[in-house]
């Protein structure tokens, strides 16, 4: 432990390992490359977006542990894009001696939607009410503590709002759990918000914090489609974001960027919806936005450098180029105060993530 | 040539062939990765910056016919970090079928420091008075029309002030040029300039022009150390640099982003001093004070697409890591308002630039 602790802070050249090479892996590799640090990329796909950039490429299922040792071997750091790694992954690269960032326990709470929102009522960030949902028997009592309608969710996978389904009323609950899996789920309490936010924030090894500016999230069929930042907020709503953050940071003995996101309630209260222990998709807006963008934060945090400046420097709204929408490259290229960000991903199917925009006005005004 | 001017603009995904994988190279494969290219990098080192970045690595000799095809083969157009290619090399690429970017004639002129003054006075664009010394004897009557002291300087190789010298005085003519290596050469005027400046500019394939704020440069030992842009100079002296950029580039059809460094005479004249027909260490502060940097630039000419913004959003002051001063990365980290950019070398050897940081302050004041 003493003798992983002095590789940091990490000298420029240094391998940064990645586990996932889709966009926000290669996002992270072009960060790091600025600071002249070199990365090593493990993806299941031969030509996923982050291999492009990378200067090692393996390619690998995640659970292919001599692969896994292999990464290990050649990197100062292993970090990750994505929270679903499987737990045996990050104990085969603990196991062979790499420094892992963000925190195994991290990914495995976040991994679980029941574990998630456990945690983080017991460390004092506040969520809707909830019950564990492990067999059909389950919903009455669940059904009669928190009411109805309730939001029926999967405990495991899915993402961009697959596996989950809403409960009306409790004479369709056994068929909403059905058509989820009947699978280990969580009832939420619905969350009455008015807004939909976002913090994304840092903790660096030494324990030192950073919080960006919140955003203001909108959904379309469950997928991001476009964040504006700053969120036109009170600085007491700011405050009670980067409060949540940093309680679940410190729980977390975190390292490295984390996206919480948050319902805003019409009584000015926030509730955690859930956490990603990595970059953000809405946390795009910071590349065009701030000085240290959430990517440069988390090679820093990771690579043990001093966390960088989070002040917005202009307000961005981020619009997700989803499918056949990056084929308006051209057009977008053409607009004044828009910065174009494309992924290289061949094939744009339908809802695919291809790209971003962000859209650049004055602060003030 | 129809034919290839029906590529453009090349679409998301396509390769960008580099020839050179320096620091330079690696800035525009990581500007390329930020609009969904792909990069090939050519160069004798096989862990040269670039390759880090890039997708396809070609180690080869810039004169090694059969990698050049290989180049050509896989990139939709190709352009360079440096102006030293040799003739035969474009040659060979357009041979191959390759759009190259900016003009080979754009090469071959900047290569040959007579060919470049000859080229820029009848464009229109001033220089000093310079005479051709193709032998001794052709020192007597350069010291007879242009006096002295003269700055004798190689008509091919040499950078970073090597392979140029001072003529004080007649009597020293011979030795100076035997100093300098007896080779064909130029003899240029002082060109008593108060300043040295210089300008960024690009040309889009459909002609269109952009020019960046000037910068003002300041060298020690023949080597760039600081350049400081926007330039404190009044809008007429921006307005002539403009339009000496501008006579350059369409002069040489050109396509891609220029630099041309500049003396400031106090009577508020320009000369240029000379043109690199690439990305330029005096552009480096584009990275973090423009909308659209130098590399991104050079990666929107060369593919075709529109041309970006160029006003500055910050003064901003950037100054080159050179050897070992690339230590001092942890305290530089922690700077505020200084970003840092380190081109991953391994070996800090005396003199290299190993990186460079760009200190930020606002516009006014």
């Amino acid at each position: 432990l003493s003798a992983a602790a002095d590789r940091f802070p990490l000298p420029p050249g240094s391998v940064i390992g990645i586990l996932g090479g889709g966009q926000l892996g290669r996002m992270l590799a072009l960060a790091a490359a600025r600071l002249g640090f070199e990365t090593a990329v493990l993806d299941p796909a031969p030509d996923a977006p982050a291999t492009r950039v990378a200067a090692h490429t393996i390619t690998a299922a995640y659970t292919d542990a001599e692969a896994l040792v292999r990464l290990a071997a050649i990197s100062a750091v292993i970090t990750f894009e994505f929270e679903n790694v499987p737990a045996a992954a990050v104990d085969a690269l603990t196991g062979a001696g790499a420094a892992v960032a963000p925190p195994g326990r991290a990914l495995a709470i976040a991994q679980d939607r029941l574990a998630e929102k456990t945690f983080l009522n017991e460390a004092g960030a506040p969520t809707v009410a909830f019950a564990p949902i492990d067999a059909a028997a389950d919903l009455g009592p669940a059904l009669a503590k928190l009411g109805h309608p309730l939001l029926l969710k999967t405990r495991r996978g899915g993402y961009d709002g697959k596996g989950q389904a809403w409960i009306e009323s409790p004479a369709e609950a056994e068929a909403v759990w059905a058509s989820v899996g009947a699978r280990a789920a969580i009832a939420e309490a619905p969350a009455d918000f008015i807004r939909e936010l976002s913090i994304i924030a840092a903790r660096g090894r030494d324990g030192e914090l950073a919080f960006y500016p919140v955003a203001e999230n909108h959904h379309e069929h469950g997928v991001l489609r476009r964040s504006v930042a700053p969120a036109r907020i009170s600085p007491k709503v700011q405050a009670q974001a980067e409060r949540i953050a940093a309680t679940v940071l410190t729980a977390l003995d975190y390292v490295g960027v984390i996206g919480v996101e948050l319902f805003e309630r019409d009584d000015g209260r926030l509730l955690v919806n859930e956490f990603a222990p990595r970059v953000h998709n809405t946390g795009h807006w910071t590349l065009d936005g701030c000085e240290v963008d959430q990517f440069e934060q988390h090679i820093r945090a990771v690579a043990g450098w001093p966390l960088g400046p989070t002040q917005a420097l202009a307000r961005v709204e981020m619009t997700n180029l989803l499918g056949a929408e990056v084929d308006q490259w051209r057009v977008l290229a053409a607009e004044p105060g828009t910065r174009l960000w494309l992924y290289g991903k061949a094939e744009a199917r339908p809802g695919r993530k291809m790209g971003h925009v962000n859209r650049l006005s004055p602060l003030k005004g």
